[in-house]
């Protein structure tokens, strides 16, 4: 069912301030990834800090994004919420803007056993306009989608695939084993640093938070993998990692990561580096830090 | 600052369905926890189910318990969200319908530093109507406000105290040690198990769930407490831990908690045990295990 | 079976180095908590460093202990290893140099299945020679003992009770409840902490580590729980919890507890504060904050 | 310095009962795994249930192991111990029976800081009659080798490199990063579930508890890393998934890994499935269901 494959960008949302968007960052950020060969975006996930904003803010974003892709690439929109009812007037906002797809992790204040899960899941797909990729981020979650429970989901037509940001690749293995008699069920990884493996054994692609300031390394690298050129892969391989321990590790945040990509993006001239609350965007001395790892990754 | 001391009831959300409310279970409500001596309400918290409902059902939650309620105990509202701008707007309305308070735990989503934490916290602070009660609740915020950050935040005169369900009785002493000098910031415990010791060495008071259909237990033990009639309190305190030992764990669930007290409440006539999404009602097996104990305690 | 109630001192053993004891030190420790009044002494506990110590030292220590406490208050001896038959040895030497009880936690570097745990338990006790207290330490031991475990366990007459060190009252509270029908199987309260609220509520008494170097503290706020003198009660939890806040979170180490212990006694006169690996004892800086805190103790 | 790469198998120590040897069971996995080309063999790990044993055993293991491998592949002995002194007499043990490097985790009772790992490996390895490889295995010893204090113990000649069997790639991309100047520095992975990626990214080979009952195909699986013949490579890789989510899946246990390990072996004839405690070897309907398994392998 799913056609989709390769690089995903979960575009962060550029921010003047905390109720308003940075639309020209928007359309700068936009026409970066677009016309660096990302193969999809997806907004109001987790790097999109959709949970942070404003209703109202979260609707204009699907409407101006839609508008500025304008069918170019697939867009993807993140309804994960607390409430089922928000999420399905964000589905509905998505489906009327032309999305291709929702994605939905489980409901993250409480958390449900994994019965329950399965209940919401075939729940609210019955009510979604779209297609749906499940959502696995247990680190933010509080709740995986065990390998059993996706297999069980598998069978549920609405459903895509599902991206893993559990960090796990044990999991991520034992899932594509499980679902080993679905092979239209697809596979996407989270975190950067393990897209090479993922591809390499079987995944579908990543959906990569530094393909918003270096979308080439990361399609580079996923076409690498499809073409069985190791040496290749493991020089682009290497250039993640030194990113993930240099430009995300600046700081002393468990948001270094969200702060890194948004300090980046301000210092290429794509859009603000505003973050909302509970956070705050990088104060000079660590854009300084950001500034010279640009400089060494040939970005400035 | 804070003069509530004693007894809130964190009340549940009776409703029809998941976004309908159930207005008479809701008067029913009220005056069963009003009639049998509460010193306070605290709707849209946890076990309000605050973050499952829709935005328009908390508007509404509000503004018909201050009408129902009509001054004769304290009101105060939930307001953690994982949105500043969403989190203001709960507040704004509470102000207007004239609750006393407000109560905010950390944004949910992602995790704060506490030097993060604290900035958040004045920055909210200087935009809200009301006095703010903080809420320590790491298990399902994953975010804990560490003694040295209630300290400083202490000296914020928008902030009269702080509500801890971590369950850690090491770090209520810790933190109650840690203000020492600010013997005005309110400190209340969440967990009922725990009431007994917490008051007994300090405490202003708890916030009970299982007030919501046995309000005298917590009141009664509240006022041995506060007699030093430590025989009393330990007849009452193991009354508590029977119902936390059996009507809590009725089922294999999580959520056995907050299904257990709605279960109640339904086979008490008092209102409807409907659960938002991602959880269900107990059924019939739960349902005749809960009333069961509920005849053993008297209260059927 | 036990008629063990009140302070149980969980001694540390004094060193000269790595393999070797300090016999003074351990004369004067064991004079100095004897004479201030506990009920029992506790060796090759957590606080013993037992673990880190050399199998040759560990049986030397349980016969000079034997000697030098020569009956006058009764002596506990930690069994507690990842190896069943060193755990029989350590509980054969102990009996044969008159130790009243041995303290078993589950073996500590595998976590095991509850079931598992059991047989274990049963296992062992059916080659113990002495009356066994388990020991609750899910913190180190990565298994917890769950109260349906212990009331199973309780019907085995080899074992007299169990030490919580959980830290989390919660577990105690249930835990009582599950043995309510048990009345003679005994809880002891780790955390020194907790004291206060575990034998107002009905625990039999503590195993408190700052019972090595201020033993008659703890042996007074015991009896004045005992005689519900609440007043009393709440000074010296406050004490307690002073001593907490103060000596035990010197420097920034998981481990500053035994090194702030350790280094009190070493001020104190008592015994040497050599910390065997992998931990080192306090330095010149860490000291002179230890000796500020004792003196405002009124303990130099 | 290292000159050790590929499949290290992680023996099982075959027991007739908790503190007999299975000697001539010994013999045969010895002979089975060297037939089937494995490059090392590793004593007196966690697979080897080496905490679980009496040290009489393990000393008898380490002697009986060298006098049966005869010096046709490398032998590794696990010296890792709560106690400094007795992890020095197993190493001073394996150096005279000519065992080739010793394996050591972090002390696993206690935690400890980094810095206070730094002098404890510094310390110990002053006395290390052969090289060492550090092991990091924090599920079980709650200690993490971070990268960089193991960038720090790089340049001390006696550490020849580090197994690490967090099962977290994350971590293993981060320290292979970290040591990018060190290439000599050895790195082995744990899980065989993740043998493939680490391998094709740059690690030196694994560590791989099916190697005991199934060597070649861990053996064929490095080989086809090295020749870079990803088809094979995923292929083999799906076999070790497919062994992982069914012998290691066998029962509810969180030692299945070993059980299943052990019991394969005992089916194919080739030695005790004895388990010391706290673990059991598997009863009847788990040994039906892991005989099934192996037919399904090819291996029976």
């Amino acid at each position: 069912m799913s056609n989709l494959n390769g690089i995903i960008v979960p575009l962060v949302t550029p921010l003047q301030d905390r109720n308003t968007l940075d639309t020209e960052g928007l359309e700068r950020l936009i026409e970066h990834v677009i016309g660096n060969g990302v193969d999809a975006v997806f907004i109001l996930g987790s790097t999109g800090e959709a949970p942070a904003l404003s209703y109202k803010l979260r609707l204009e974003l699907i409407e101006r994004t839609a508008r500025l892709v304008a069918d170019r690439v697939k867009i993807q929109v993140g309804i994960t919420d607390t409430s089922f009812e928000e999420s399905l007037t964000i589905a509905n906002a998505a489906s009327e803007h032309g999305a291709d797809s929702v994605v939905l992790a489980p409901p993250y204040y409480f958390t449900t056993s994994q019965q329950e899960l399965i209940e919401y899941i075939n729940h609210i797909t019955g009510q979604l306009p779209l297609p749906l990729y499940l959502y696995n981020m247990p680190g933010l979650t509080k709740t995986t989608f065990e390998p059993e429970t996706v297999l069980q989901l598998a069978d549920n037509p609405k459903i895509a695939g599902l991206k893993d940001s559990s960090a796990n690749m044990m999991y991520f293995h034992k899932l594509k084993y499980t679902l080993r008699n679905h092979p239209d069920f697809a596979l996407f990884t989270g975190p950067e640093e393990l897209l090479a493996e993922s591809v390499l054994l079987g995944g579908n692609g990543g959906v990569c938070g530094g393909a918003n300031f270096f979308p080439s390394l990361y399609v580079s690298l996923y076409q690498a993998c499809k073409n069985k050129d190791l040496d290749t892969v493991a020089e682009l391989h290497r250039q993640i990692i030194k990113i993930s321990s240099t430009i995300y590790c600046v700081g002393k945040y468990g948001s270094s990561f969200l702060k890194g990509v948004k300090c980046a993006l301000s210092l290429m001239g794509i859009c603000n580096d505003f973050i909302s609350e509970p956070f705050h965007h990088f104060r000079e001395k660590e854009r300084e830090e950001v500034r010279k790892h640009l400089l060494d990754l040939g970005l400035l």
